[in-house]
């Protein structure tokens, strides 16, 4: 059946220049996927996660996220959501540390890894050293079946987002990022997850294919601002709260494929530092939603622009940014704070992918890198 | 008594060009009068925390440790310090970010902030809200006695480094981490930390003084070595374990006073996207004690040389670096473990400090930075 699958899918670049182009344009119908079968109208499936994981979920009372690279910043996104959502205490940490230190582990803590292959190799020995602590069990998030992961975990969670061929992670992100939103809310509805909660949760999950559409129509205004970036040698990515991983992503994707210097901060750290750097040769991006800290965020963009530095601004249609000639805004169609960090996720995908074809860059296959990291 | 101490303190440059050089060269007798009367010669004193601090110490379950820029680097180091020695689970987190979350608490949590000056806005903020959670206690580690962040915790421990006037911290940084080690040992007594291991500890403790001084005489190869970043853009910072923050740490210094963009990262991560930075402008400087990660460091290192990548690599002596064309080395006196992110920060700033110097900055009074941050 997995083979029917595979050879079902389209794996050519079709019209799309570069596989990282294809796959990023694929989201809307992966997410799709990601999602089908395990949500209803109003109610997360639970038994998507396997038939253990009724019996596994009812013990939980802590969660540990091990990942490495882009999985990292997807649970580091899930962090956030597990303690603010459902009061669930939530640590995360990156796979090549935690398998080579003393940790501490709390009772009834499940163990969470990502990993898009399922073969990164310091994943695969954080859990091999999981399973000699006292964990309540094992859950796999992973978009290969039958990998290392999946086969080694109690229980697991299959992504769907299909066959990925760029090494710079794009669909494997945004549905590592649903994935783990449903595993919050199947574990939340034991804590502060209401059922009223969970319905306009189900129902911001059921509009998302349909505004990463919107997204990706934004595609030539990116390509148009891409072109201050490509003769950049560094960028700062800023972002508050849930959005600072996603900044750290942002910064990720064009370190890989445009050999661009990026780097993020959570914004309030700015003072502490990296404001040192800005001047007129580092552009700086901030992912701002029109939420709560979006005040908090302004007026560290200030600093940004008293300081000389080029804002790129990606912002919620209503957040109240001016374009002018030291700032550009990219004016992002009005999302739910619940999905904002997964839509927020593709322009800076896409500006990436731009400043790379700019460039010249091997897109699909940069240069060092791997797509899965089988060693250590 | 509090200003009599700040007459009696020597706050000209002396013989020093700037304050920052001063501050560095005055660590191994500030981190002499961190420890006076805080240990015995075996042991430490734990009523240095103050008079309530048995009883609170009794009742610790956990740590949470809120803090910014270069003091949250010390809590980063102090978190591995507390699990891996102790057995007792710590948190860390940037204040900004802490501040404006929904947080989860576990009972008995000890809430540790950390700033030399006591005044960091966010950081106030972070214990005004702490405050009003279930947190067994808070702890302020602080440099400046009767600040707001002593005055509004429950107990402090003053680091004694004396006044710090260049705006890139170091005197205050590695008394903080003596401070948390302290902190660390007085607290794991009542968990792993057997008499015979504190013993040891405590001894390590009372050598650090004479092992700065053998790092500060290493001063004039690193200024040597100085020059080979002085018309560089970036630099990457690599550690594992208990070094990653110090390698956080150094990144931040030269971004500080130097302004060139350097970013550390733990060294098992370079695979999972850095590594396509490298390059010949990029160079890398590496943490390398020789402990049980050394090998796995020396792998990670290979990969940066096979890519053209220039190494700094400030290793244990005993560590098997070769000095070559594309590595330098700078051989690191050997020390044990326990103080080895102490003695590892010193040549950081030192290079730092140079290169600053060598490219003309101001290096007390870098551009856009203040000395506390006492706004949000």
């Amino acid at each position: 059946v997995v083979q029917l699958t595979e050879v079902q899918e389209n794996l050519d670049k079709g019209e799309h220049r570069h596989y990282m182009i294809k796959e990023i344009f694929e989201q809307p119908s992966v997410i799709q996927n990601t999602l089908h079968g395990r949500i209803s109208e109003d109610r997360i499936l639970e038994e998507s996660f396997g038939a253990e994981a009724r019996d596994i979920f009812d013990k939980v009372e802590q969660i540990k996220i091990i990942a490495c690279g882009t999985s990292f910043h997807a649970a580091t996104v899930a962090k956030y959501w597990f303690e603010e959502w459902a009061g669930i205490t939530c640590t995360v940490e990156i796979a090549s540390e935690y398998r080579y230190r003393k940790v501490t582990t709390a009772p009834n803590t499940l163990f969470v890894t990502i990993s898009q292959s399922g073969e990164t190799a310091d994943t695969l020995a954080a859990l091999s050293k999981a399973k000699k602590l006292n964990y309540l069990a094992s859950l796999a998030v992973c978009n290969v079946p039958n990998s290392s992961l999946v086969r080694e975990s109690d229980i697991a969670f299959m992504t769907h987002a299909g066959t990925e061929i760029g090494v710079a992670s794009t669909k494997a992100f945004t549905t590592q990022l649903v994935a783990l939103q449903l595993l919050v809310i199947a574990i939340g509805r034991r804590y502060e997850i209401t059922e009223e909660r969970e319905a306009k949760l189900v129902k911001q999950l059921h509009s998302l294919p349909r505004l990463c559409e919107q997204l990706l129509a934004l595609n030539n205004d990116i390509l148009e601002m891409s072109h201050a970036f490509t003769e950049k040698h560094h960028t700062l990515f800023l972002g508050r709260g849930v959005h600072y991983p996603i900044a750290l992503e942002g910064a990720l994707k064009l370190k890989e494929i445009s050999y661009i210097h990026a780097e993020a901060y959570p914004a309030g750290e700015l003072k502490h530092g990296p404001l040192a750097l800005i001047d007129s040769d580092m552009p700086v991006v901030a992912v701002a939603p029109n939420n709560e800290l979006l005040e908090k965020l302004k007026s560290n963009l200030e600093e940004v622009q008293a300081r000389g530095g080029k804002l790129f601004v990606f912002a919620d249609k209503d957040a109240g940014f001016k374009d002018d000639g030291q700032t550009t805004v990219l004016n992002i169609p009005h999302c739910e704070e619940s999905i904002s960090p997964i839509i927020y996720t593709l322009p800076l995908q896409l500006l990436s992918y731009h400043v790379a074809v700019n460039k010249g860059t091997d897109v699909d296959q940069p240069r060092n890198l791997a797509k899965s990291v089988t060693v250590e």
